[in-house]
């Protein structure tokens, strides 16, 4: 498990790849965000984009699968508060394979409650080309390992 | 249509609301956040949660949803470059009806394309109980009802 002593702050690190699929990018947009470039191939064709694209929330989704599957898992982590400066830098395209990589850039241990620790994640989405899709800065509360929560033997799930 | 000239900063608008299912619940974390806590009933009860809550994606893509059907369609807006201090403020729960408010906080034209400006929109999710669950500021580019693109006469979509 990594606890918040073992952060280091600027090691960068791969958390896996995911290929999106028309099918995906057509069922996502259909139930979250049916705007015609993100739902119809023929209007995405003329819209600005030239193309279908992935709703920017169905990338941002595949992000957190991928930081699931890649990290979250091994972390002590409590549930994120949120995200930050999340920008959609280039369109996600069918058959775009994206590639998740994030790294520690700064991290603070709480002041109230000491057995724990935030931590800023610099989080970036690449495409097979190497440009990147999107970009976030995660909140991520840390447990530590040398500070025991006060009479906590919780399950956190 | 909504154009630039046309926000006015400090009101606030209703733009809609969904209640969410168990089966939404379970069917987007299986594939976008698998965490025990948004996946699997017996291990939510005994989470920090006490039971199932949505994923925090979920939340924010069906924000994503009520923002298309209440405000994108008739708003003269490109796709949205990001959105800013994303926080999930309380658990989201099978049967929760979700309602997104927004208001404009801010605009500022923009210096080197006149004919668009950009606005902050603070966007809040509240549940049935009026506490609010999701809040965020969209960053949102419209164009301008009185200054024309040059050149453009583009189907945007």
């Amino acid at each position: 498990m990594i606890y918040f002593e073992d952060l280091e702050v600027g090691a960068v690190r791969e958390l896996g790849s995911k290929t999106i699929t028309r099918e995906e990018i057509l069922a996502f947009a259909r139930e979250y965000d049916p705007q015609p470039f993100h739902t119809d191939e023929a209007a995405a064709e003329r819209s600005i984009f030239g193309g279908l694209i992935a709703s920017g929330w169905h990338t941002a989704s595949i992000m957190m699968r991928l930081i699931v599957d890649g990290a979250v898992e091994r972390a002590a982590v409590l549930p994120s508060p949120g995200f930050d400066d999340l920008r959609w830098l280039k369109p996600v395209r069918p058959g775009d394979t994206l590639t998740v990589r994030g790294g520690c850039i700064e991290k603070t241990p709480s002041r109230s409650k000491p057995w724990l620790g935030s931590a800023r994640i610099r989080t970036e989405m690449l495409n097979q080309d190497g440009d990147v899709v999107l970009s976030v800065h995660n909140i991520a509360i840390y447990r530590r390992r040398d500070v025991a929560e006060p009479g906590a033997e919780k399950d956190d799930g």
